[in-house]
């Protein structure tokens, strides 16, 4: 059909963007010697061929990318989604028909890795194998000379660093974001229900641009929080409630995630020394982000703002792309160097009292110097809904 | 604090509900011989326990949930997700910090699983590990004398039946969503972007009463679409255009799932031609829906119904409930005999022409007689956009 009419997704990126991925991709399977690497995972598929869907919630259908050594990446995918991978950049497209009784794409994957010695495959930190176990372990066995290697510091250390194009978006998100969150003392107000708040507030996220908002979480009660990955309850918000909004927002398939606090009526003095200490903390991670730092450094920076007030959330932040949390996390034992072009978020939080916490978040980019923030910082004072 | 105060997450149905399924749980491991079963997907953790939360996007942490033959769940978690576990039915909950450098929960479970000859583990059709596999392989060799064998059918076969409860809560989201369908002629129009109709669209269903709007896909183009799982495109809508919209909005966490086509302006003869075969399918297979009949019939009689036409979609309908897609499927291969709550999509779908589709969808309960509709059957006549 004419070109004109296709209302099929738009790739996300130039064709340069994803020329520059393999590229990157290649030089780190060439020193680590691998023939092939195989990916299962959404975000993967997605950042080496642009293949964007949300259809991936679906678990029914396994989606495969193979990315020879040396050679353009080649798609095992079920037949439903060859039109939406023929408008990547991907050539190579081969297609089973799915579900299937007995043959979900593993014979097209045996044709293709064969005759490769050493595979890469995603066995580390923060991935999963997305296939049934009993399909992989027929792979495996179909492949009895091929070894298997972990490709995770391969691909994470490519996805970390960000191009201007995933920053441009990553900028867009936040801002839109940040937009919602200073609004919203004129959409929030004391007597809503927890459900209602979330409700409006992600109304509010699609009318000002998101394009979905697949993460909101939050909480609230009188002088804090318990969590921070509950669902909305039914309890309406009281004087004195501090409430807590997070929220993991997207736009071509690109997150924002970052929280804010609001208190009902006036704080308690407990809040607000809350409030400006995890302030201060972030001010010193601010002042700490440059390349070659490490995550560590960033975290006690961090953790010595805050004193010993410990909550379980168990990190200070992590990486932020395609996904609402990436490597690297923020933490006491993650070494990782920063570079430029890394986006975190700077997510300190504190155990107040009671089993109550206070979390505060900002995105940023990682820069030569100052660090550049992706959000709109969080005024120095808690604001307050009535 | 006071449970008045609690604004954590109420369980989605009294522990009644969580009673019988671990109860039908137990059954099932008798017959297949295991000592326990290991879960680690989002599905399946709630199904059993109650815990739900967004949070499981971040693919950071790994959950877990052991049930031991004849004995209560024990839940193996982030110590991030206590406080919402502990709002559960669940008593036994053993947390470690995460992330963890060196062992994100797996002494853990071998802890729980060192006394375990047999384990199941969900390996089959439409499941996934949801851990690292270098953290499995770990547990896999501390429990040298374990053997592993597949639970998906124990779990699925379960799964399958729907309680009232269930059906209660899907009938209200099908109801909402049905809704938006309804009235999408009075917020749609020509000259809106592909973008524009599906952020007008989120925004209704959620102003209605949906939770959250995870699944939204569609399609437009003069005479159909070519594809059912695209993201939306700048593209106006213009005469003669047929558009599709897909969704899958969510109430407590469990899932309508069902499309309606519009035309835009007029429709074309063979648009008008494949709108009524399809609506003949669906009435073939609401015909046929009783206990006893398999999920391969009702493909076989939509299959008669449309004729020669057939697109890539590859199955006709599917399981629905905490996702989006379940088991079982309605196609050719499927064996499996309807029962009495059972919840699926009836989901017939054709080839026009020019590499064009239709699909229709209508969400069903199978009863002892004719089926419930849970949705509120598509018009005969494709509506029309202004």
């Amino acid at each position: 059909m004419p070109p004109l009419y296709s209302m099929t997704q738009a790739a996300d990126f130039p064709i340069e963007e994803y020329e520059a991925r393999l590229e990157r991709l290649h030089k780190a399977m060439k020193s680590a010697k691998m023939d092939a690497i195989l990916l299962t995972t959404e975000a993967e598929v997605r950042y080496f061929t642009g293949f964007r869907t949300l259809f991936w919630l679906s678990p029914t259908r396994p989606w495969f990318l193979v990315i020879p050594a040396n050679a353009a990446p080649i798609a095992i995918i079920p037949e439903i989604g060859t039109h939406v991978m023929a408008s990547t950049w991907v050539s190579d497209i081969r297609t089973f028909s799915s579900p299937h009784e007995n043959d979900d794409g593993v014979s097209l994957l045996v044709d293709v890795l064969k005759d490769k010695p050493r595979i890469g495959l995603l066995m580390g930190r923060e991935t999963t194998l997305r296939m049934p176990l009993n399909d992989f372990m027929v792979l495996k066995d179909s492949l009895p000379a091929s070894e298997w290697t972990d490709a995770t510091a391969a691909v994470q250390s490519l996805r970390m660093i960000k191009s201007e194009r995933e920053i441009a978006l990553l900028s867009q998100i936040c801002s839109i974001a940040s937009g919602s969150f200073e609004r919203a003392a004129s959409f929030l107000h004391r007597g809503q229900t927890l459900k209602e708040v979330f409700r409006a507030f992600k109304i509010d996220l699609l009318a000002s641009g998101a394009d979905d908002v697949p993460y909101l979480v939050g909480g609230a009660g009188p002088g804090g929080y318990n969590d921070v990955i509950s669902p909305p309850s039914d309890r309406p918000l009281t004087d004195g409630n501090v409430l807590m909004l997070d929220t993991g927002a997207t736009l071509n398939g690109y997150f924002c995630d970052f929280d804010r606090n609001y208190t009902v009526g006036p704080a308690s003095d407990a809040t607000h020394k809350a409030y400006a200490t995890l302030h201060r903390a972030i001010d010193a991670a601010l002042d700490m982000a440059r390349p070659g730092v490490t995550c560590a450094d960033l975290f006690m920076v961090m953790a010595n703002a805050i004193g010993g007030s410990k909550s379980d959330v168990g990190r200070f932040g992590h990486g932020l792309g395609m996904q609402l949390t990436e490597a690297p996390s923020l933490i006491d034992f993650d070494r990782t160097i920063l570079k430029e072009g890394m986006v975190l978020t700077l997510e300190p939080s504190m155990a107040i009292s009671d089993g109550k916490i206070m979390v505060h978040e900002e995105n940023i980019v990682i820069r030569d110097g100052s660090p550049e923030l992706l959000t709109r910082r969080a005024p120095t004072e808690i604001p307050i809904l009535v």
